[in-house]
């Protein structure tokens, strides 16, 4: 039998083990070997905001396996046939010699450890904004198991009463349930225009609107200009602004940038994001380094762009290619991503998958886009709002992205959709995609394949959509617009927009046409609770002659402003 | 302006409004008529079991628009510009003269009305066993508003004990449980071999032990030879095999037959199936006939062979289809039905999408297929299980069918998978899908997609599968084979197969090899819970010279026999 080949794998949250434990399983003769700068193993860091808002109380729930074994070193030896160095950290590599030269995190202790294949997965680490102040006592990131083990001793003691959450990304919102459901009042800081930037404004606005009902603050536009302390403690926070908002806590989550020091330091490639540089294979600059997981740069799967995508699915995924190829040589391909996300927000979810309108436009798509708003089952079997938006290309008709929030279920959607991308579908295709339909789980037209239709229907020019955005403008601007309204008068009652709209009802508009407008070609803009009945009315309008009629997109459901009612 | 239109729709379920409000859409000058020959309009008949189930308790709500409006005819003028004709049953069509012959059910009265474009959407009627005592009071079907009243009633008035359902289908396992609901002792009665047949087999057992265990009897090969009535009274069904069991309910739902005779009659072409032929547009064989709905034949789109698809959501879709094209002329195409479909069965789903391994052979593909088991979050996020069948194309890899059940979300797996069959896409495609993640949606390796990565390490020859199936053959052939057990000594004594098998869990086998048989050639076969380290123990045992190992798919997760424990 030959030498074992010598596989070392520098890293050991996600994308190390996992590749670790392929390549394992694909030569068993191998020497595999894992060396971990921190001391666990594996652990599963997006539960992290979950321990901490109490939804489970056992943390090693966090290191196990199902069966609820601690994936420590020795677990790993046994079950696996692999070797972890905890505490230890890879200080140099030497491509050269093939080696890695290691320092224990207790006492220093160093050694040198050969290898015939490389795996990086060293990870990323949290940005700090470069503001006054970041050495405050009471200002963490949630990244760690150690910032998990802190603010769920922070729950625990509930003495803390306000805190800030700096940053409205994936962690920053999940970070902001977490601790509101420790009873902590928080504020969301975000320098940019909204939250969770994978979606566009107005559906970021829905969510936002969520968090505020939840008893979130929420401050946009606005960074962090300096943190506050007495004695070496946290005391506040102020704002670009000149905003102070006192809190003994404050949750960085403002981003994380690849860990690639040690492979650049080595000669390896990086590229502009900061991430290490590999090919198809997953391979770096050096063919006997690979590298997987948040430290690297993937193509966007529509534009091709390198970005970097620090997902934990990714990192999984990315470390069975590489698990593969440092056994068989460079065979797998990873294709890249659609960066595809999705976050709990108290009783809404939030996800994305593709392309944002604006991420489509900046990247020199011409787009095609519609919000819709509807029920996610029928209302018998008490379906839940979902409003969703999907962005097409205008010229070939393929569907670019798609994005959806609220009570009802965004996850099968966003799914859907992910695998409609990658079968590069278009919305004539969707329009007659075959999904799961009975009452417990969908309507008879799932809001998926709906969605498709009314941005057919836009397509084709059966419907003009205007967006809520847009009529809030021209409504800001005192633009001569007649706004209808077509539900009932008992729906209006309950609930209404108050930006001087008329109240017809569709079932009555056929016979009170002359209530509307003399002049045919005066702009009308029709809505509903969903737009549906505001389409009806809609193409009942340019039918009788009107010729600037729109439908206000997902109806009152999608509109992200103060309603009057 | 020219002559309004005249387009008319016979049959006011699912197809037949949903063609006429989008024709009414597309043309809002054309006359709109829509026949129907029960009293009421647009049912949501998918929802009957949930109303005699008690999920709610408002009738009307079946027939209602989201807001509460019922959808009878006078809502149909109002709010559609419709005309709607109820109790009203076509009784001839003349193509040539364009015109259809109507017959009132109150009274009989006789009236013409002409069309320039005829839409039939004629549904499908429930096929009776033809066995005697079919027309005895208290045998029921479960398709229409008044059965649905009727099951509601029995529901209400708590006097009738035991019932028997007559087929295992959909709406033969909704009505079971809607029937165990309301506290009725069920026995489900199929003459094949398994309940739900676009399951394979060994997936259909598992849903059939959940039903079991909500306290339904389920007797399968063994069809109904005669219902046995006192006094005109149904008092029990007699099976094949001679059982009888005493019953004062009996609701049969062995399939349904498409409603062609109309069409027939009128010298359509009708296809082997009994459904009216219709081409890509779903016209008929007369051009200024479409067709949609339950009375139609659609080609699968993986085998292209017709088939009868009685699915709501896919009237919908066709009816959406022909409403285009009655006013534009045939332009849009349906392309048919992947036969998707789902049901809600007590606490487990169970869904298809595809061909199931069986039908795909029966089709003439080389198949090759995996079952695997696993929970469908995270452990501390409250995961449930899923266990899932995924079935290729040997040579090309293709996907062409998967199966889910489980109490897991099977919902958002089958519409995955759905959306990869419309995209064509591969195992090989599957294993590096962009799924949401985040720990309340999914693990981090989607189920979806972690069944694909097992199905590549069997396509690829790094895992031999074996079905629970075939094991419990040679179990019960006293094959000489070696089971291993691979789980703890704790889960071991908690539940276990109990057929001759050994444990010796995963961490102790690199120390235990001893234990195994010596004959290197020596079939074995591993397991544990979900196969996961059953799988790692396979490799081992082969890179340790072990020539015939075999992982038994989906562990006992997925192993539909009794268990000793």
């Amino acid at each position: 039998m030959s030498e074992p080949k010598k596989i070392v794998v520098v890293g050991g949250s996600a994308a190390g083990p996992k590749a670790a434990a392929k390549a394992r399983r694909m030569d068993q003769h191998a020497e595999v070997t894992i060396i971990q700068k921190g001391p666990d193993l594996s652990m599963a860091s997006c539960g992290y905001p979950y321990y901490v808002g109490g939804f489970f109380d056992n943390r090693n729930q966090l290191l196990s396996t199902p069966t609820g074994v601690v994936r420590d070193p020795k677990f790993f030896m046994a079950a696996k046939g692999i070797k972890a160095l905890t505490d230890t950290e890879v200080i140099a590599i030497d491509r050269e010699a093939k080696t890695v030269q290691c320092r224990s995190m207790n006492g220093g202790d160093e050694q040198t450890v050969a290898y015939d294949t490389l795996v990086l997965a060293t990870g990323a680490t949290p940005i700090m904004p470069p503001v006054p102040g970041t050495d405050l006592e009471g200002i963490t990131t949630l990244q760690s198991m150690r910032d998990a083990d802190y603010l769920r001793q922070i729950r625990d003691d509930g003495m803390i009463k306000k805190a800030v959450v700096v940053g409205g990304g994936l962690i920053g919102v999940e970070t902001c349930e977490a601790l509101e459901l420790a009873g902590i009042e928080i504020t969301v800081v975000e320098m940019l225009p909204q939250v969770l930037m994978f979606l566009d404004w107005e559906m970021a606005k829905l969510v936002e609107n969520h968090m505020r009902a939840k008893g979130a603050h929420i401050v946009t536009e606005n960074p962090v200009a300096a943190f506050l302390g007495e004695d070496g403690k946290l005391k506040g926070v102020k704002l670009k602004n000149g905003t102070e908002l006192s809190c003994d806590l404050a949750v960085v989550a403002t981003g994380v940038r690849p860990n690639s020091k040690l492979a650049a330091d080595a000669g390896l490639d990086v590229g502009e994001r900061g991430g290490i540089t590999v090919n198809a294979f997953l391979q770096t600059s050096d063919p006997a380094i690979y590298a997987a997981g948040d430290c690297i740069e993937i193509p966007n799967r529509i534009t091709g762009r390198m970005v970097h995508a620090p997902y934990g699915d990714l990192a999984n995924l990315e470390g069975r290619v590489v698990g593969q190829n440092v056994v068989k040589g460079p065979t797998t391909t990873f294709p890249g991503t659609f960066q595809t996300g999705i976050c709990k927000v108290f009783d809404y979810a939030a996800g994305a998958t593709g392309l944002s309108e604006r991420n489509a436009q900046a990247a020199g798509f011409e787009t095609v886009s519609v919000v819709t708003a509807a029920p996610d089952k029928p209302g018998f079997m008490g379906g839940k709002l979902l409003v969703m938006k999907m962005v097409a290309e205008k010229s070939s008709g393929k569907l670019l992205g798609f994005q959806a929030v609220g009570p009802g279920d965004v996850s099968k959607r966003v799914a859907s959709a992910a695998m409609a991308l990658q079968g590069g579908l278009t919305i004539a295709d969707l329009t007659v995609a075959d999904l799961p339909y009975a009452p417990p789980f969908s309507p008879a037209i799932d809001n998926f394949i709906a969605t498709a239709h009314v941005l057919e229907n836009k397509m084709t020019g059966r419907m003009a959509g205007i967006s809520s955005r847009e009529v809030k403008a021209k409504v800001d601007e005192g633009e001569d617009v007649f706004i209808l309204d077509t539900r009932g008068p008992d729906e209006y009652e309950q609930m209404r927009l108050g930006i001087g709209e008329v109240l017809i009802p569709l079932g009555a508009l056929r016979n009170r046409m002359d209530e509307l407008p003399e002049a045919k070609e005066k702009e009308i803009i029709c809505f509903c609770k969903i737009s549906l009945r505001g389409y009806e009315a809609a193409s009942l309008l340019r039918a009788n002659g009107y010729s600037n009629v729109k439908v206000m997109e997902g109806g009152i459901m999608a509109w992200p402003f103060a309603r009057e009612k």
